[in-house]
């Protein structure tokens, strides 16, 4: 069936989405409380009405064997069964097989028995490729998993959402084409499987490394289940990495061996003096009336805090994706836990990956504490544009030294005929491009190694001479020339649109504008055209339909373009925004955030605007929009 | 008044303590909320009863000045006006002077206001100290503080407790040389003041500055209240650095302009979507239901959720010191906080101060994630004396790579005749002390630029020759030589007991024994009597009595030393706890948790056990344990 699973909100790989099943639309990130259906620690109905709790999921395996629940399914279906009408997602028995090994199911049967029930999202019964899998094993796995996905698929006939697993053991290759095969039979919901042994183990560059070489060969427009992610140390990481549903019966484990949950570890109830918990049953009972309890109140109390701590953990992760701070969120937890920290090194691996669905610029800058800030792969991207950008068409240099903001640093009366750069955490930039995103907006406490070094920048863009201005701080946004305005634009463009767009926007008459509230630079006209808009949170470009037409007149496609297809132009050409399934192609360097020219199939522009999406996204996704269109040939 | 100050819990210069007061005794760290008298926005029964509050802090000046509520103060006392009968402390009207400048208050009548209308603890008339004082009104500023202090210390005679407030601007000099002479007219409760505009500026380092430079110079057996500190941003780091007492009225300002206080920042309401709060008022609303609320109602749940969030802040902190954690979650706040990582700056120009507070061991090893976990002052003290330990006595060295446990990595078969090192993220160390804190207890994910470069330790113990084996990894304990044993013994007496002890405790014929249950080393004799206990949990020695004696008989005093008053010795001979007000001395060198041996103003060996406090520590508290006796000379 359609999922018309769509993004609302991303920061980069992570996102808040939506998709639908037959028994209602899920919000992702999501966590849905694993039941068992034979002993329910907690009642269904307090899941969904203390906890919000909106999708469960259990084991169709345990139903199977049980002569009465199976009865009762069959009977009344599984909804009914858990007195619940929301979606509810089966597991199909491989986890069992992974922990008692001597488990004996039917692929087919176990598929057609979640069908029968009513299950919403069913579990193809997958091989548990273990981390310590051969090569042969582990291709073994994936080969079965496939074949017995592919049967799935046709058994269920859309009835249901089949949940395709990905396995591979640890060996990434074997991920990666298990993931594309997988797309390229019709899977629209994926999940990472054989992971457990690695969360449990805090394997979590591995764990990184499963996760990103599945993701990458997966259909982007559909959601990513990691199967058994249950605590919320590894939440930021997961979602981070673009993973979007989990499961837990951790709450009830856990809680089983006295365990409390918290979102940077766990602890031990009978260790603990002092319980900082703000959750309902901790503000409820103090800690020495949970350490004096006894067997099932005590582990009904920790199941319930665990739980609320991780329903929390996802709310936290949506308001950072909000937010736009799921990297910072993910960085801090990893700068407390050493094996959370080796992921990153694993990230760093996959930066070309992640780097694609990074936004061109947020809307807060980063808090730089340490190297590991300025390695996420946007940033670095940033920077090796900015470094290889020259200031200007001098052979004399001025390296400006100073802290944020620059400008109101810079007595713009000590400037000669000289081109001017600055020294920022991010390295030396050019001055110009310091109201621009992420310079203008980062705070930052740490001076690295990754200042290119004066000498050679000086040597690398071939200098005569140069100086060292000393930035000095003052309130007034005094003498800055106009001439600087001017530079500012054509240094922002060409860090923005690259140099042949910025060469053909900027032909002409160039003139600037500024705001009357603000005296801040606003929009730029080419003969009196408005061509540029000058964004004042992130010191970018958007661009205007003068503009767009400018570009496309000079540089030939598919460079900035996304083209529409024939039937969704009447509405683009009008301002409409142009959704993801209208896209026949785009430009591949776009990036989410991206600038964009619109034009239909015969190349003509019809609009412009800001790309939500990269290309394999445009062309992925069936759902959303593709393009936020800013401009337009407005009708006099 | 004696407030009984004495220490429960600590882990290094944070602590939790407790004090008396006239309404009851108070357990430290611990938050006042402020009290307008005037207009009070959550009710006092509300905030004892639902928020737990243990002590309320209120304007004296402000009660003074209201014709109706100075009344009723002087007709029924200050707790019948706030109708509590806990611990209630007066703020002067100094912060008054601060805000409005032009506030006329005589020092001598506001003390004598306070103390007539019962306030338990009562402050100073003090001179705020802004942060952009010259020297000169810096230095005013401490001196009119301190002759008030000693005119309030005077006039109250001992019916209230006297909150002496440490001034100096961001001198340093100047802040300690106030410490010391508060300390020395005999105050018992210190109040760092003039703080509020560097916390309001996110001017950290400057605040680590100013507390470290008062804290130094003051008397450690008293309470140190950071006035004005209401974010839970900075509690870890100020309880780290020695303080003990906070108040806020930030849980009210901060609702009135729509901030939610959250233990990493403050969040505005009106930008927020989703809420991963946990406490009752976000339980109880949802978002929305509280962004839709108007005025007073809005005002009211956002100050309760702030303070629900503060308090909870509170118990963190008392469960890291509980856990001896609470490095790791001043630098876990850092390490996502330029600003407050600008703090650790300061803290290791203080390291030398700090260290003396700093435990020997604790029981847990560090998460290593970056240069700043080992750069804690008492890590940096181990690594030092770690890598100044010469592995053995040949001029071969055998590096050993791999990681812990070291042992059980280890094949003895490949150790010939010669020393044995190994390399761990604290450096080149003896291969025997991989049993001990914090070698065998820490976790890391960095290899930083720490580690002695192999040639420079080489060089350094004139080694001849030396080659490197490959640490493998084996489950088994299996083929450890009992001469292994007899290094470990020695190198971990040198590095805990220093040369001279270790050189007597280990002359005569030395045996060791093992657990039956674990197979590990648990005690050391000489010639059959038991000198050592080795734990497990730390790989430390404990001193048995017999090896007390031997280190006595060969190492001069002070050494090791703590002296007992006489009317306590039949007590402590006996084997009880040897409390602070019965020590007339003690050996500088010692530290929480050293080893040390206790005698009679004669010389004579009485016990030996383990200090508990720092020399100026058990010199200075009237109240609580300074050594645990764990041997003494048994009846036989």
């Amino acid at each position: 069936m359609d999922l018309k699973f769509q993004i609302l909100e991303r920061d980069g790989p992570g996102r808040i989405c939506s998709f639908e099943t037959r028994h209602g639309k899920v919000e992702t990130p999501v966590l849905m409380p694993v039941i068992n259906p034979r002993k329910m620690t907690l009642p269904v109905d307090e899941l969904v009405r203390k906890f919000g709790a909106k999708m469960l999921i259990t084991n169709s395996y345990i139903i199977e064997r049980d002569g009465e629940l199976k009865r009762r399914a069959a009977a009344g279906g599984l909804h009914s069964l858990l007195d619940f009408d929301g979606p509810i997602m089966t597991d199909s028995g491989t986890f069992q097989s992974h922990v008692y090994s001597d488990v004996d199911i039917d692929a087919d049967e176990i598929v057609d028995f979640q069908k029968s029930i009513g299950s919403d999202i069913l579990t193809v019964l997958d091989i548990f490729s273990e981390p310590d899998f051969s090569r042969k094993q582990a291709e073994r796995s994936v080969d079965l998993t496939c074949e017995r996905t592919v049967k799935a698929i046709a058994r269920v006939e859309g009835s249901s959402i089949v949940a395709c697993p990905v396995q591979g053991s640890l060996f990434e290759d074997l991920r990666h084409s298990a993931a594309v095969r997988l797309s390229e039979v019709g899977g629209n919901y994926f999940a990472v499987g054989g992971v457990v042994p690695l969360m449990e183990e805090g394997r979590y560059a591995e764990l990184a490394s499963v996760i990103l070489s599945s993701k990458s060969g997966l259909n982007p427009a559909a959601p990513v289940h990691l199967f058994g992610c249950g605590h919320p140390l590894i939440f930021p990481l997961a979602v981070l990495l673009g993973c979007d549903i989990f499961d837990s019966a951790s709450y009830v484990k856990y809680a089983r061996d006295d365990r409390m949950i918290f979102p940077d570890g766990t602890y031990d109830l009978n260790e603990m003096k002092y319980n900082p918990c703000l959750c309902p049953v901790c503000t409820a009972n103090t800690l020495k009336e949970i350490q004096s309890m006894s067997g099932d109140d005590r582990t009904g109390v920790l199941a319930r805090h665990n739980l609320h701590v991780l329903f929390s953990e996802i709310e936290r992760i949506r308001e950072a994706i909000h937010e736009e701070r799921l990297w910072d969120l993910a960085e801090s937890r990893a700068r407390s836990n050493p094996p959370l920290m080796e992921a990153f090194a694993v990230i760093k691996r996959y930066r070309n990956y992640i780097e694609r669905q990074e936004p061109l610029s947020r809307r807060r800058g980063l808090e730089i504490v340490d190297a590991l800030s300025l390695s996420r792969p946007s940033i670095e991207n940033c920077v090796a544009k900015a470094g290889a950008l020259r200031p200007g068409q001098s052979d004399r240099l001025a390296l400006i030294t100073g802290r944020k903001p620059y400008f109101t640093h810079f007595d713009f009366s000590l400037a000669r005929e000289e081109d001017l750069a600055v020294s920022t955490p991010f390295g030396i930039i050019p001055f110009s491009l310091t109201e621009s995103y992420p310079y203008a907006q980062s705070d930052t406490a740490w001076r690295g190694d990754t200042q290119v070094s004066l000498s050679s920048y000086i040597s690398g863009f071939n200098y005569r001479e140069f100086r060292i201005i000393e930035g000095k701080w003052s309130r007034r946004h005094s003498n800055v020339p106009l001439s600087f305005y001017l530079s500012l634009v054509r240094t922002v463009c060409r860090y923005q649109f690259g140099e042949a767009a910025a060469a053909a926007l900027l032909s002409g008459d160039i003139t600037v504008a500024f705001s009357k509230n603000t005296g801040k630079l606003r929009s730029v006209f080419d003969s009196g055209r408005h061509i540029l808009f000058f964004r004042p949170e992130d010191g970018l470009f958007s661009l205007k339909i003068a503009g767009a037409e400018k570009i496309a007149s000079a540089v030939p496609p598919p460079a900035m373009r996304v083209y529409c297809l024939p039937e969704a132009v009447p509405f683009v050409s009008a301002g409409k925004s142009l959704f993801s399934k209208f896209v026949s192609d785009a430009d591949d360097s776009l990036r989410p955030g991206s600038e964009c020219i619109v034009s239909d199939d015969t190349g003509k522009v019809i609009a412009c605007g800001s790309a939500l999406m990269n290309r394999e996204e445009m062309l992925s996704f069936k759902t959303g929009i593709a393009v936020s269109i800013r401009d337009y040939h407005r009708q006099p």
